[in-house]
This record gives structure tokens, sequence and C-alpha cells, in this order.
């Protein structure tokens, strides 16, 4: 088999900003904003306060900032908090082909490292698309097989793009890339049994620690295997069933994973996203009236009902994993923004009893980013509609200014409209500003 | 499905120390006093300083004590550090059907909070027993098909012990203790492949701190998966081809696993030692010279060769999974113990000559604790002997005195004799000491 790790780590040390085209520097910045949208919309949550009341005790030196709140912790401390709460509203981006979320695990291990040693703007996109690209093509040489046995493939692959991204901005020699990739493979882990449970975005920040670690370690000169991708029993092979080396290093530096990167419009499962947008439009376009509702007929690909099937959920974590819940609080509101995630929403009465007026089916036939809904009225009528591509698909992406806007709803809850200004455009401009940390220090409101 | 992890966690809860048998009080004497000597044996090697240069950036306040040492760190990375140089030696202790080390893992886990939380030494044998017995019921579970697929199953199903035993002395209730095991579950991790490199003993410190910190969230309130080991995306069926939960629940509070436990009497990979013991006996018994040998055959079950049939080690790490240096060095040096594997005499000369000519067999007929070994000198003369179970062996155990005077030889490394008497008289009399964490503290020569 191909030196599958050397070729990539020998790829990831010879790799130049000025190699990486116009059109995936522009892609970087947009992520990087959205993702620091979630950190800062997700910072406040209970599962972020009881992570931090626990680790606080065994946290270093301030090395760098809780995005959003401000405590600050040792680097891999941070780094993992960051991971936790920037995946925790379910709004973050996914690499569609492989349901990972590639921005959480790698943005958040490299701003706690950006404070911790110095990096500019630049170095940081490029070490991201870079980190990005390592996580997705691992992720498409084992799927679907890897997450459909259980794997949390979005921590599992992300360590190793973690391990590149920090290994980059180190400046590692080929060998210590290669252990870095391979202390971080031995550090894989992640249960899709988590989902529904606060350990579910503990996942993304257990890698983002541990990726950061492995590349310090391998600095340091802390020895790994070499082969830790493609041994016998390595990673490739002990965590899928199939595996296909060439999409880890067919192509790099040609195909960039970060070209196939989607955003949410609305902070839940991505795979409830078309049955939202079905009913948002057939509110608004029969402007009917949530009271009236008699029945909700939802058809959704086979794979929206295995993974977010939850016909009552009880909070807030399961509510982003519910269609019901879904479909009912975008009948209701007319909107499915984080506060329709909130646990007072997901247990609110006037949405459960709509919620149990949703029928589900499902149709091989229709794509993961389609739905069929109809609505039954009390008097009889009914509306009906396809919905051909989700907002936010790739054939539908969001806009920058959708983005932006994402942004700066999300961004609103910690910051005053001029401290979201400048985030924002610092965001936007982030491949010129000599030190990348600015955005986490700005990630703060002092005025509070 | 039984509802395994409640039914575990049931048990955690409810078990009182009075419950234990005194066979089972008494072997877990033996084994902290075995781990304690291997961490103060391994604890100069330059995986550990590497360990302790990186980490130390990160490391909170002064809880916990790097065992033989002195350094100390917070209780997360004490843990760590500790895990990693207990194993360092390749000295510890086996659990021979699943080949899991258990010591290692559970107590430098638990000595590390028993700095950080006081609790008696009979808390901290009772925590300790506890948790190598769910470490080895997962580990029977699914064994040999998930260390047959790369997974380091000390590493893996260590985790699981260590969340169990801290969760016993931090007094978690049922539904915490789950939890407890769910965050440990989504964090396991460990390949195979790291044999022969520093992530090797590290997946071990790795589990250390990764367990105690499962169960100190979930102290906190830290939600998972209450069905973290048994669902369909859980711990055994991700991790395994094949499960059986029977062998978690079964028997739970009458068949205990630490009674299954083994000691080596030589610190490199078990299934060597037979061949060691044959070499040793050859040269003692027909007082071989050395340079006189023309020739060795050695005779030895096949998973042997797999594990450790490196002809040409290059380093002390990879000597200790050499059969070929292993039978060299013991008939060149009439011993095997830590001097015979450190880089040096791996490097020799002397010893690469004679180990060019160990002629390797293997024999399905012959057990992992056997081996035949014929030493034919340069004037035709052979000499052949079968050792029918290795020392060390649970049919041929270490003796308690035994056990002392390996510890003895290995405390001496860092401690004055009489800093030995009383620390291995501490560990005789654990079950009696007030505050465990005493061991810790004595495991540091002060005077130097």
């Amino acid at each position: 088999m191909t030196a599958v790790t050397q070729e990539l780590s020998r790829f990831l040390v010879a790799s130049r900003w000025s190699d990486v085209p116009q059109n995936v520097r522009h892609e970087a910045a947009r992520a990087v904003l959205n993702w620091l949208g979630c950190a800062i919309g997700g910072c406040r949550d209970e599962t972020v306060d009881v992570m931090i009341a626990t680790l606080r005790e065994f946290s270093g030196p301030e090395q760098a900032t809780v995005l959003g709140r401000g405590e600050r912790f040792d680097a891999l401390t941070a780094a993992c908090i960051n991971g936790t709460s920037s995946n925790r509203l379910d709004f973050d981006d996914t690499h569609l082909r492989t349901v990972i979320h590639p921005s959480v695990p790698v943005a958040s291990a490299l701003i706690a490292l950006a404070e911790y040693r110095p990096m500019t703007g630049a170095e940081f996109l490029h070490a991201f698309i870079l980190g990005v690209d390592v996580e997705c093509r691992v992720g498409n040489a084992i799927s679907p097989e890897h997450y459909d046995r259980g794997w949390h493939i979005t921590s599992t692959c992300g360590v190793l793009g973690i391990a590149a991204a920090c290994g980059k901005v180190l400046k590692l020699d080929p060998q210590r890339m290669a252990w870095a990739l391979g202390i971080a493979a031995t550090q894989a882990s992640g249960l899709v049994e988590m989902l529904g449970t606060m350990c579910k975005s503990y996942n993304m920040g257990h890698a983002a620690r541990n990726g950061l670690a492995a590349a310090l370690m391998a600095e340091a000169g802390f020895t790994s295997s070499e082969r830790a991708l493609e041994a016998p029993r390595g990673f490739l092979n002990v965590l899928s069933t199939r595996n296909d080396p060439a999409e880890v290093v067919g192509d790099l530096g040609s195909r960039w994973e970060l070209l196939q990167n989607a955003y949410k419009p609305y902070p839940c499962g991505i795979v409830i996203h078309p049955v939202i947008d079905g009913c948002l439009d057939l509110r608004a376009g029969h402007r009917i009236d949530p009271d009236a509702v008699a029945r909700v007929d939802v058809t959704v690909n086979p794979l929206a009902q295995t993974l977010c099937g939850r016909p009552a959920p009880h909070d807030s974590l399961e509510g982003k994993l519910s269609l019901f819940h879904s479909a009912a609080v975008a009948l209701r509101d007319g909107a499915a923004g984080v506060r329709q995630y909130l646990d007072d929403r997901v247990t609110a009465a006037d949405v459960i009893a709509l919620r149990e007026k949703v029928i589900l089916k499902t149709d091989p036939q229709i794509e993961p980013d389609q739905a069929r809904v109809r609505v039954t009225l009390a008097n009889g009528a009914s509306h009906e509609t396809f919905v051909e591509h989700a907002r936010g698909s790739l054939e539908r992406p969001m806009t920058d200014a959708e983005l932006d806007a994402k942004f700066r709803s999300l961004a609103a809850a910690e910051l005053t409209p001029v401290q979201v200004d400048r985030l924002a455009e610092q965001c936007w401009s982030l491949e010129k500003l000599p030190d990348a940390a600015v955005i986490a220090r700005n990630s703060v409101s002092r005025a509070r």
C-alpha cells in the first residue's frame, strides 16, 4: 500500500499559501465567520457551564480565551471548550459527503494555538484549509462504513485534521508531521451513541484538545508510527471495514475539500433542513394559521428518519434531532432559529400539540436534501410543496450576505452592534490581519 | 439486550468493601506494589521527559506527584504521565485472557485523584479492584476480536475501568456512574500500530487522564448516554465484531477478574517470557559459555511471533518486543532485567552477534506461555529444554517474596534502602492506611 501517512505529511509541509486558489481562501473566510458565530452563540449553554466548572480546577496558565465568554485557560483546555461550544447549537458547517462538521475541531484548536503562539491571519487560514482537507479526505476514504458503524466522524477524523493544521503552523518537518498524525490517530475516538447528550459536542472538543496536543508533542520529539493511517493495524483499517487510500492522497493540492462545505440556515440536524424549508414556504405562501392545522405529512430520505426520527424530544439537545419538533415549530413560529430549539420551546404545549399531528414517511427516491411536505387544515383544505434542494445545500448555498446576517444574529447575544461590526469585518479580512488571535479577543465584550 | 451499563453502574455503586474477599484484597496489594515499582523504574525514560516537557506548559495547579520523580502537576496531567511511565518498562501486570495490563491505567488515575481528594487505603483498594474488574470484564466480552482488529485493549477498555474506579471514590449515584462510563466510552482510543513507539505507553496515560476526567465531569452533571456499552452504536458493538454482554455483568461480585492477574519477571512482551526462562535455565544448568554458542533454536506459539517477531530491533522500545534480542541477551548476560533492555544493550555488538544465531519457529501446539529452546555449541554439543509454564504465569505465579524483590530492585533507582523499606511496607499494608496518597509522596526521595 502507498505510504499514505508520509505522502500526506510531505504535502502538508511543502504547501505554500500562494498555492491556495482564491476561491478556496474565500471559502475559508466564510467558514471561519460561520464557526465563530456558532461559538459565540453556543458559549452560554449548560454544556459549556458544566465543562468549565469541571475543567477550570485543572487548567494551567491563562493562554487562550473561551470565545464569547472571556474566561481564559491553558490552550489545550480552551481548545476543548471552544470545540464543544461551537458545535453545541448544531449550527456549524457540514461536509455533506461525509457528514463531517469540518470547521469546529480545526478552527477551535487553531485559535487556541494562535493566542499561545502568535500567527498571522494568512497562516491561520492556510493551516485551517489544510486541516479541513485532511479530515475530509480521511473521511471520504472510510465513508459511509465508518459512520454507519457508529463512529462520530467529526471527532474521529477531526483529530487528524487538527494535528495537520497545528503541525503546519508549528512548521513541523515531514517526520514530525507524520508523528503528529500518528499521535492523533491513536487518540481518535467518539461514538454516535452520544447524540442527544452533552457528550455529542464534547466529542469535538475532546478532538480539538487531542489534535493540538498531538502536534505539540510531535514538535517536542514524541515518536509515533510513521504509517499510522495505512498500516494493517492503523487508523484506516481499524476504524473502517472499507477504506480507499487514494481518497486521502489523490489530487493533493488541486482538489480542495473545503469547496464541498455547506452552511446551515437552521440550528439542527442537517437532514431536517428541507422539511423546515417546506414548512416555512407553505406557511408564508398560504398564510397558514397554525391553530388550523389538522395534519402534517412529511416525506424524507430514510437517513433523515434514522438520524432525526425522535417523535417526542424532551429538551433542546433532543429537539435538534427531531423532524417532528422542527416541522411543528417552523409552522407554529414561522421560524427555525436558535430560539426555536431552546428547552422551553421544545416542551411548549402549543408546539407539542402540533408536533403530534406530524406524520413521517420515508422514500429512498427522495434525496437527503429534499423533502415533500403537505399541510392539511381542519377545513379539509391542503397545501403541498416539494423542496428540490434545501437552503444551504451545495446546489443552493448560503450567500455571503446570508452568512454575514447569521453571524450577526449569533454574535449579538454577546456583543454590542459596534463590536459585532468590527468582528465581522475582521473575519472577512482575516487574510490581511497580522495577528489571527484578534478574532478571539474581540469575540468578548469588554464593556459588559 | 440487557441494560448492561445501568446494571454495571448499580453494582459499582452498591459494592461495599466488606463484600470483597480477602484473597482479592491481597491480590490488589500485590498488583499495587508491582505497579508502583514499574512507575518508579520507568519514570526517567525519555518518553516521560518529552511528555513532561510538552505538558508542563499547560498544566494547572500542583495537585499530584509524578511518581518517583517528584514534579507536581494538576491531577489529570499527573494521571497521564504516571499512566505512561508505569507501562514504559513493559514490566507491569497482565490479565492473560485479554492481554490487558490492568493496573497501570486504573492505579495511575486513582493515585492522582487520591492526592487531590483524600481517600483511605481501603477506599483506594476497593476502587482499584472494581476498576480492574470493569476493564477486564469488558475486555472479556470483546476478546479476541477487538485486539485482533488492532485496538490496544489496555487503553480502550482501561478508560472504562478508570471511570468506574474514580466514580466509586467520588461516590457517584447510579445515573452519574452510567454517565461516567458513557463519557469514558466515547473517549476510548488506542491503536496496536503504536507498539514500538512512544505512543504505546502514551495510550495508557491518555486513558488514565480521560477516565479520571469522565468521572469528574459526570460528578458535575455532564450528561451522556446511559446505554453507552450495549446500544447499537455503543462501545461493544462499535469496537468489536463480536461481543458477549454476559461477560460484563455475569457473576458480578462473585467472580473477580483481578484473580486472573499475572506479573512479569522480565520487562518485555509477555509472550517472550518462556523463551527467556528456557535460555536462563540452559545457561545456568549447563554452564554455557555465550561465546561458544553456534545456534539457538526457539519454538513458540504463533502469537509470539506476531507480537514479538522483530529480528533486528533498533532500540529499547523495539528490543522489548523482540524474541531474538531477548534470547540473545539472556544467554549473553544470564539475566533479563531492566538493564538488558536499555538502548545500549539492544545495540551492543556482542548481543547482536548472538541474536543473529537465533532461529525462530512457530508451532500452534505450543501454548503462549510455553517454549522449546535448543542451544547448539560450536563443538557440536547441544542442550534442549521445554518450558511447560513461564515464570509469572497463572500456573507458576510470582510469589509475594519475588514481587517484593522486584519492587525493591526497581525502586532502588530512586530511593535509599530505608525509603524503599518504608514504601514496600506501606504498599503491603495499604488497606490500613488512613491516606492512600502517602505512597505517592513516598515514591520520591526528598533527600536527593
